[in-house]
């Protein structure tokens, strides 16, 4: 209501400043056409009377006129306006909501095909700008935007980013639609660990006392965790379906703040039933990576192009040399090979059974010339229970392969699953876990197929892409230890 | 490798009882093209090699003729194998796990276009028919198969809903994709509670003694919790952008075992910039109920008719009667009205300013045509402290809407958020929230814009869409007060 009135004095006040015709047409008429700013910037219409909402980005007055740029996340670009300076309301800084009508026309500047001459001008919401953490014209780092994360997404990198990440998801689920995979929702509360051993979070009513039916068995009646990996639950789906994929948050409460490293990340994680081989994984993984990369290119150029403009210079050279070439295979005997050859000190083991760290990842990939690389058949004893003996040798090797990308290390993990019950059996057994994977072990009972699977982190993924150091840059709101901010 | 044994082993047994000319072409020269299910099934080469993989759903022998029914979840339906008794391979039998190749061949039955005339049968994993908990030619209830977490995907009820959840997903992204939504992927993990009471979930590293540095603040130096909502974080996202969508899972710890609540649960949420009436709210939701269930039906239509012929009879007329008919909208003022004059005997009350229960609002939806029903404006104390104040009276009612289906009741509940900083802050004050949410203030101080939104229970939805009772039944993995299988 209150901003009705509000439009209501502005629009008569605008409307006097251009005489009664206009007071006319814009007041009792027609009402503007509202066009998000990407759609006025690429508008044919020269002479339409709009609207646009948003927020400026930068003020400049002149004697008589006043230059805005007002940007709407619609996309990086801001559409230029002109006002006469009489328009220049109380309010109107950088930073503040604006509403503004007007005519669309042709701009006399090159960088853009159409400007806004606007007749109104209201300041929805308004910025004092010297409480407001952004500064005009300042180019702040991601490291400065990153403690005000309620604002971040004010910035041009930011809120290029978000919009990134938007399509990156959204190709992701394309890719896995348009090869017949089945979307499950894996459950983010469970009462397995995955992984078998792993840094868990613990889920249990906020400041409850234990009620008496309850018998202190906390409110599953078992013990419940935020899930690590969706992958046994797809397992179950594989018993059922030819593909199933999940993408979704999976948890670590690893006490570590490392640039790599998040309590909360996005996973996403595919299983196909039927294949007895590596390179079926391996095809579905490069497809993705590139199919993903290439319709992300595609749908946001400006925004990609800010990060290898300005974040990181390079990286657009570097993604080319992987979309262009076919994804290198080496074994994890060859790798310890080529790392033992090397010249290089690594803070690091790299005998045969050692698993291998981020610097020797990272160098394998520069030694076969940056192009990403598939490490495949790890020792059978750095595996998790699930991975499928290779029976080269007794317990050697395992079926498992790693994706390794420049500048990141490790994208994604995957293994053929041990179908076969006995050894799989032997294995839980072994592991003293027997009791509580019989569940999983019934999935080998009742039709039993030889599948694998994979798992990508998606935040690695966008770093890889756009080349951010930080993983906390390329999430919207990240938690990590000492950290849960919002 | 075994299994590569055994193909080899049948492929020869097959290839004898077909004599040479059969050996030579199936051992030697061409491999059958591998095809799923619904492939094969819509294929027009007739005599094409082909080969599928999948569980059978049916055996009956002849004298000398083996009928089979594979599926291989691509479909609903099955493909008929018809086979010499000599291919009768140990370990055939329902629920196994197979390989066919053969000839596509046309059928004799009216009820499919072709049936695979078999060459080669492997049976890939076995299934004990006494231990398996589904019987053959059974038709066993949605209850009954939900003692199975791990194995009721193999049924051709759970199948079905599987791939409808994973369409409906799937539409869903797609209508907020085209209506220029951009994605966030809002935390699960966070220090806030966005309805101010709740019953909520709380997160801690499991069986972690606390270290001396963590100073007994936990993990992340705050209380943390499972997300009830994304809509603040979504707020935060509509300072930069016209239109943000979150679609992910969202927790409550009630110790309630009813047929309509979940622990985990999926949320659809969307936040619009720049609105002022609970219209536009009202219009994306109703569109958003339409195109999806609209693509829904398209793009799965024996899923969905399994459901409404053998599940829920009546939902399909139901359903048409939702789709043609523009939503009705009432006040909740009216709304008490038409309870008050209502002859039926209510358990909870109907005076102005109660909440609305289950009872009223199936009631309301019935007395308004069993066509989805808008209740507007809620008594101001009923909402939460984000509810924009329609200022109609002193602190008399708030803009919010909620949107009630047949046979589910509230599918979707939004507010116009109060943008104003100074009413906002009154009533954080009032709630003694003041300080918890200082950041939610800053959101407006810093170009605030009058805006809103609203969240979709997305297993209510499906509930809605196909007359399914139970909430468990419509979900993968279901986690409720003392069940946290898997």
């Amino acid at each position: 209501m209150l901003l009705g009135k509000l439009a209501c004095v502005l629009t008569r006040r605008a409307c006097t400043s251009r005489g009664v015709v206009t007071v006319r047409r814009y007041c009792c008429h027609k009402s503007p056409k509202k066009l998000r700013v990407t759609e006025a910037l690429s508008s044919q219409e020269i002479g339409a009377n709009i609207k646009i909402q948003g927020w400026v980005r930068s003020t400049r007055s002149q004697k008589e006129l006043l230059f805005l740029h007002v940007n709407d996340g619609s996309s990086l670009q801001s559409l230029q306006v002109v006002a006469s300076s009489e328009l220049n309301v109380r309010g109107l800084t950088y930073g503040s909501a604006v509403e503004i009508s007007g005519d669309l026309v042709k701009s006399p500047h090159k960088k853009q095909n159409v400007e806004l001459q606007a007749t109104h001008i209201q300041v929805v919401g308004e910025c004092n700008p010297v409480d407001f953490p952004f500064k005009i014209k300042e180019r702040h780092g991601l490291e400065y935007i990153r403690q005000f994360p309620h604002l971040r997404c004010r910035t041009n990198a930011f809120s290029s980013l978000l919009r990134i990440r938007s399509e990156a998801t959204s190709a992701i689920q394309s890719f896995f639609k348009e090869n017949d995979f089945v979307h499950i929702h894996t459950p983010v509360i469970t009462s397995n660990d995955c992984e078998g051993a792993g840094e868990l979070f613990q889920v249990e009513p906020a400041g409850r006392e234990e009620s008496p039916d309850e018998e202190n068995t906390g409110f599953f009646d078992v013990p419940a965790f935020l899930t690590v990996s969706g992958q046994l639950h797809l397992e179950v789906m594989a018993g059922a379906f030819p593909r199933v994929y999940t993408f979704g948050p999976t948890f670590r409460a690893e006490n570590s703040q490392s640039r790599r490293h998040l309590a909360e990340f996005y996973m996403v994680e595919a299983e196909i039933s039927f294949t007895q081989s590596l390179e079926d994984l391996m095809a579905v993984m490069e497809n993705l990576f590139k199919s993903a990369t290439e319709c992300v290119l595609a749908r946001c150029p400006e925004d990609v192009e800010l990060f290898h403009k300005y974040v990181a210079p390079g990286t657009r050279q570097s993604l080319d040399v992987m979309l262009k070439n076919r994804f290198k295979v080496i074994t994890y005997t060859e790798a310890i090979d080529i790392l033992n050859r090397s010249s290089q000190n690594f803070a690091f083991k790299t005998e045969w059974g050692c698993d291998l760290q981020t610097e020797h990842e990272k160098y394998l990939v520069k030694h076969c010339g940056n192009i990403p690389l598939f490490v495949i058949n790890y020792p059978y004893d750095l595996k998790p229970f699930y991975a499928r003996d290779n029976e080269d040798r007794l317990r050697h090797t395992a079926a498992a392969v790693d994706l390794l990308v420049p500048g990141v290390g490790e994208l994604c993990g995957g293994t053929l699953r041990e179908e076969r019950l006995e050894l799989l059996r032997a294995r839980l057994a072994h592991a003293g876990l027997e009791d509580a994977y019989q569940w999983y072990l019934e999935l080998r009972k009742f039709g039993s197929v030889p599948h694998g699977g994979f798992g990508m982190g998606f935040e690695r993924y966008l770093q890889c892409i756009l080349g951010v150091e930080n993983i906390k840059d390329v999430i919207p709101f990240p938690r990590f230890s000492h950290s849960c901010v919002l």
